[in-house]
């Protein structure tokens, strides 16, 4: 009967995710085997198939897992009484992983497009955090702290791009001073979200005229 | 002396070059192999050589075309007095190579962690592209178009960044309607550039308490 103990199931499984992000982040996506998961966790082959099925079932479990620490830490801003906007602008700056999480995530998304698995994994994924991200917006602008003609969906897709943005930036030059950049993509996410897109068209000059060239 | 005839190389190291791009976007950038490569040039691997010494070299090579293309495009806009802005709005859409472009793109950018010959490809790029965008941020300031209290390097930086978040969007899932965050994105943008952020702090109330705390 011991093998189907649920609570040593599931610290065994919690292990062998840990063990697979080491690797992962070690080896890459697809430079990091079975094998060397399997060696990290301590376990065989065989065994491993107890707990999960193939290797895209453990990036989903692993994206499960993101997904409700993200969940939570919302939820605590939501009942806490925390501005709302300052939550949203600390996202940018606390990606995890460092350069080795921002790598494995673009390696991630590159693969999604050629492995229908993964690519269902990765969609499924991005559309869950924007529903958590509009949840977010639309508690922000039921506390008018948050601008209401913003579409709380499309907000939600954006402030995901924003942190991608982040992550990007890290990457391509690691000499550069990437402060500097997540500090303006902040104030942008601030204005997204406090200021009236409507009041960027009402702005004289040379804006509204830009704005229309950039329609034409 | 035929093969030294300078006209002939180049016409055949380009013939090269847009075959290797057909490779690695129909397979990837690991999964392109060189023998792919020759097959869809039509040349023999020995040949390869003479006009390239490694995938590294031709990842290279495109890299600098792209640059060169970008550049030239840039150029245009600031002989031809056309809107500096709306220029570099257009640059958040007109992005080259669609899906499997982008997911190549990521894959390149992944890569260059573990590759340090490719990391100095993906580096120097991103100077160069950053270098050129300053430039043309500078411009837009000396016209009047632009807010002159932006650090133009760090405005290229963030536009680049921008470009990505729109390459990650189109990825991360295909059944979202991208145009509308290209469209938040690019509003963001027109802001950076024609709205001075010290404006921003000086907004009443709520902007700009959350401001100073994202700082805090």
């Amino acid at each position: 009967m011991r093998k189907l103990d649920p609570e040593k199931h599931e610290k065994k499984r919690q292990e062998i995710l840990g063990a697979a992000m080491r690797c992962f982040l070690r080896s890459g996506l697809k430079g990091a085997s079975t094998a060397e998961i399997c060696g990290e966790a301590g376990i065989s082959p065989g065994h491993l198939y107890h707990y999960f099925e193939s290797k895209d079932a453990i990036i989903a479990a692993l994206a499960e897992g993101r997904l409700e620490k993200i969940s939570e830490r919302l939820k605590d801003i939501v009942s806490g009484g925390r501005s709302v906007v300052a939550a949203l602008l600390s996202e940018l700056e606390g990606q995890p992983g460092g350069p080795a999480g921002f790598a494995l995530f673009f390696e991630i998304l590159a693969e999604s497009r050629r492995n229908p698995e993964l690519g269902k994994i990765v969609h499924g994924h991005n559309r869950s955090m924007r529903g958590l991200l509009a949840e977010v917006v639309r508690y922000g602008q039921s506390r008018g702290e948050i601008q209401t003609q913003l579409d709380p969906e499309v907000a939600g897709a954006a402030i995901i791009g924003l942190t991608h943005a982040v992550k990007a930036v890290a990457l391509q030059d690691p000499k550069q001073d990437a402060s500097k950049v997540v500090s303006l993509l902040q104030q942008l996410l601030v204005r997204l979200l406090t200021t009236s897109l409507e009041d960027a068209r009402k702005e004289p000059g040379r804006t509204k005229k830009a704005l229309a060239r950039s329609r034409a």
